[in-house]
């Protein structure tokens, strides 16, 4: 079975031996790779509306997003954060990319989200404002401290407040996306799943 | 008696006619403005290195960074930061400007702060990101209920989550700098002061 998750720069394949459960996970780009290359059936999702129109025309290639019942989320919100929704039944999801986004799901039910800047977005938006505001984030950065010097002050901005608003509801937090595992450092309780879009395809495929 | 707050960009004048104790605020441009047109005493603070280096030759100009007791704060902080701090004995200080400076002081003493970007850096790093998240926030936002649509989904994850980090510390919140009125919205029970900076400095020369 093959499973692929379409963002804006890259195909991400999961490939599954359904004999020995093996997965294969890699990917290709957007602007080499050709869908019609392949002609075995693949589940997709894709946030990118151009690929989206070419894979309307290929028949081996099946729109997940069409089999799912979409009234708990809105009309908005990116296809890959509902699989990763979908993908659980409690928790807090922070998945960490070019944004973060940051959702929750009580009993299966998605209760809202909020969308924060990724690491690199942030880290730019302080350069710009201040050659002296640029700095890398610290992420071992003490928590609990109100800083005193400028490379915490920023990382503070960036991190305590992000992380003050995930632990708050007391849920487990699943960390997924490219920035994962540098946010660990920040939610050392946090799980990292990184196949989380593939679980929530996975589910709805069944 | 004339006091001016050297930005990046501008002079930012008080003067105070001291019999009458009318205040009169003006400002003029770095690119334009220069400091030897004033022949009377002035006193100063500036964050702007260059003009810094100007205004030592120029013996009318009274650097107030000189007569502060600076161990209490760190070395790279901001000079307008730390008068704005020297202004007040308790409480959260937000000024939002380029940045937004949240600084804490407790009994007279600042106990820390952090940077977070301002509304227009902010709202830069969004649209950075994705044409997707390119919304204005919306300063009257539910901030008790997670987001279900995109404009709030960014909103929450620019003010809540600074609005939650001011509001824990349960003191006074004073609001100052040129986008102090918008937060106004997000913080009601602040106290908004546009001449915290100057008051810092009023305090220093007396």
């Amino acid at each position: 079975m093959l499973l692929c998750d379409i963002g804006n720069t890259t195909y991400n394949f999961l490939e599954i031996n359904t004999n020995t459960l093996l997965e294969l996970n890699y990917k290709k780009s957007v602007d080499s790779f050709s869908p019609s290359e392949f002609v075995q059936k693949i589940y997709y999702i894709c946030v990118n509306q151009k690929i989206k129109s070419k894979l309307k025309n290929l028949d081996n290639w099946i729109d997940l997003s069409l089999e799912l019942n979409i009234n708990n989320y809105y009309d908005t919100m990116g296809i890959d954060r509902i699989m990763a929704c979908e993908a659980i039944k409690n928790g807090v999801i922070v998945d960490a990319g070019s944004a973060i986004t940051v959702d929750v799901v009580q009993n299966g039910i998605f209760s809202g989200g909020f969308i924060y800047p990724g690491t690199i977005a942030m880290g730019n938006a302080y350069k710009n404002i201040s050659q002296a505001l640029s700095y890398e984030f610290n992420y071992s950065l003490d928590l609990e401290k109100l800083p005193k010097n400028s490379q915490d002050a920023i990382s503070y901005g960036y991190l305590k407040l992000l992380h003050s608003e995930v632990v708050k509801y007391d849920m487990d937090i699943i960390l997924t996306g490219g920035d994962a595992d540098k946010l660990a450092f920040v939610f050392p309780n946090a799980r990292i799943d990184k196949m989380l879009v593939f679980n929530g395809m996975k589910k709805i495929i069944k």
